[in-house]
């Protein structure tokens, strides 16, 4: 067994954009050129997360609006977020949301395939209150 | 190191419905007779999770009542989900739930006994809205 | 390659207790000297999780505030949780948050360093009503 490593660079406009990583993912592997193992996908910075969803607008739509009630942009029980007050900041709702979803996401690799469904896609949400450029870690271990 | 493949095969009945999975990692575990490294479980589909919860009754309503009243079948704004709209569809709220809480999990494998708590069970949530046959492939780097 | 694992002991406070786990990681990867693999971190225990936060007060306060509006202590639709009714146990509030944000997190190790962001430090937050003692397996592969 060895290690496999890629970095993929994304462009984001933050503001809860969500990206299907799925060419980059096919990228990583066919690089490693390996057969079965596991895939780590990891996200740096405390302001984006990584999951799986059907990629398509509806369901990227209702992700983006349920995150947004749940942990709205402004502080429910009035006054500022304490990390904005703080820091001068204004992404506190970024960081709590990034903790919540979580950055990593680990992916049984089975006879050189993601065990991903047909309509199961790995994407990252940047939750960021200005475009970024994010570095997504894929670490293969196969 | 070498890497063991297990495919769990589970019949759910969909709607939130938490199944334990001890039994099927414990002979996943059997099968590859190994004694330490990372387990990794990881359900193919874009509307279940996997977790860990003391599997009894009354953990396993509470967790169903939170998520319902988090994110609930009927879209709180009023209108419905725009995944169902554009896709004449009925399970947004499934797919929302399960990106939240993610498909993937990984344990440790230490003297070969995975590092779970005495009521620390891991678990599947199918949230579909209908019966579903589910695929969790539980993944062995040891 | 191998495994290599580290258990961290810790002592909490419960209630939301937020703890940063840099100090236990770097020891762990100290003893490991290793380069590149991947490191899983799992909290043992139904009632604690671990994810990444920016460690700053202002930071863990938002999060400890937005969990406890989400899953409060008390259940919103009036009465008890069931996990405390059943059980006679008063920390059914603390499984739920659990569950939802999970026990484990997996970060990509390169070139000796794993790859987090200078503001995304390795937290574990303890939901439980009482002062624990905690384990976290720390499990290199690598």
């Amino acid at each position: 067994m060895a290690v496999h490593s890629a970095l993929l660079r994304l462009q984001t406009s933050g503001e809860g954009e969500i990206i299907d990583l799925s060419t980059g993912l096919a990228s990583a592997l066919r690089s490693a050129g390996v057969s079965d193992g596991v895939v780590t996908v990891f996200v740096t910075g405390s302001t984006a997360a990584v999951t799986t969803l059907e990629y398509e607008p509806g369901g990227v739509q209702d992700l983006q609006e349920t995150i947004e009630r749940l942990v709205p942009r402004r502080r429910p029980e009035g006054g500022d977020y304490a990390h904005n007050t703080r820091n001068h900041d204004d992404n506190a709702h970024a960081h709590v949301r990034a903790a919540l979803l979580g950055p990593s996401l680990s992916i049984p690799l089975v006879r050189g395939s993601l065990v991903l469904g047909t309509w199961q896609q790995v994407v990252l949400i940047d939750f960021d209150d200005r475009p970024r450029e994010r570095s997504v870690h894929v670490q293969i271990v196969a």
